[in-house]
């Protein structure tokens, strides 16, 4: 029963968070692996990781792959999404929770914007 | 004669710019499409736009496709990269400049993540 989150920084700009909730939309009409595709955000939007987590565990997920919506590895990716994590792995020893690298880092992410590049 | 350029946000964190120079890297070893692949800077790091747009017209070039490397399409997007640009499509009148999406509304940044997710 794996769940799939999507971890954005979160804005002030509610246009910017909808962005977020929009992606999620796409992904969820892609994919049957997960039973859940769900945003979490660091800070300044809801859900945060620790709501977000807590609501994947009500409807019965075991596992969650995280995904960083990060361009660069600074300290968002190092630490504080680990951070937040650390605490919802004691409350939920059970659950598995699999952080992988942040989006900048996607080897695909050159092929996309080259796509980009010549098609708009 | 085109250039790729990839505008990327700047950071004080060295390590996070180096990771625009690496894809920049990257992408110039995929592709014959552009005689240049540069990246700019809206803040906080080297080159700017200005810098990066006259290095490109010193080689020759005669258009220029501006990947905005944002996740969202907040201010930065919407107004500075076209404020930064503005005075330089006076310079170079000669110059065509188009600006794509920002990589957050790319296509393919759906299947990325969805192949992020199960690869790692």
């Amino acid at each position: 029963m794996q769940a799939l989150m999507i971890i954005a920084h979160g804005s002030r700009r509610a246009a910017s968070n909808q962005e977020i909730f929009d992606l999620i939309d796409i992904l969820s009409t892609k994919t049957t692996q997960y039973i859940k595709v769900v945003a979490a955000f660091l800070e300044l939007a809801t859900p945060s990781i620790s709501e977000s987590l807590d609501d994947c565990v009500k409807c019965g997920v075991s596992e969650v792959i995280v995904l960083p919506y990060f361009l660069s590895a600074g300290r968002h990716v190092s630490e504080d999404i680990e951070h937040a994590l650390a605490p919802k792995r004691e409350e939920y020893p059970q659950l598995s929770i699999t952080i992988k690298p942040h989006i900048g880092a996607a080897d695909g992410m050159a092929d996309m914007l080259l796509n980009l590049a010549t098609k708009g």
